[in-house]
């Protein structure tokens, strides 16, 4: 087993998931060594919420789970980088594509994101 | 000036920075108040270096700045995705292009990056 570095986060290290096949990253989320392990060992990504202070399989409410092509490291065991298959092609609860659906110009936040699903439809009204 | 959400990471939060060009990552850092209007400000990024505890204006040492050339935030407002161009064509204290370099295979942690400068001679024997 990898050894990561969960110490300077309190338990917690960033991830980030980036799509295998076009490079776009798709989000960025949390995980602890539970969470680590189970996502190596399940070959789909599970993170650590720390808004419901829980596991989180992602995918486990929409179905859109993430499929882990590859693994990487940064230089420092503190950061993760999974190159995943995005199934359903979302990966944000917002129902884009990417949870980085925003984009800067000038003084304010513009969605040019592609949207994929209704999270209403999804979700349900929550 | 965009609102992010400081207040989950103490003051921090992670920024991912991502070649503009090929979509490779490059590193994942923090930033805090100040190095976010800085590199709002100035056009290039700045970061928060937790270990010195200090401003971090990237490639302050190794002239490696990273020129802005897109901005992306996430649904939640607390992560920032720069898209850059990687001056000097590496952006990790290594040497390698991307902070990473690293993939795994099996049990272990193969390094796959490209190398772009000894940091011996870069930063000196520190």
């Amino acid at each position: 087993m990898i050894e990561l570095d969960f110490s300077k986060g309190n338990g917690l290290l960033p991830a980030i998931a980036q799509d295998a096949q076009t490079g776009e990253v798709l989000m960025m989320a949390y995980i602890n060594r539970e969470s680590w392990e189970l996502s190596l060992s399940s070959g789909v990504v599970h993170y650590w919420s720390r808004s419901r202070n829980k596991l989180w399989k992602k995918g486990e409410s929409s179905g859109n789970v993430q499929e882990i092509r590859e693994i990487r490291v940064d230089c420092d065991s503190d950061c993760v980088l999974f190159k995943v298959r995005q199934i359903g092609e979302a990966a944000c609860h917002t129902g884009f594509r990417s949870c980085f659906y925003r984009v800067l110009e000038g003084d304010e936040l513009v969605e040019d994101g592609e949207k994929i699903f209704d999270p209403k439809k999804v979700y349900g009204d929550k």
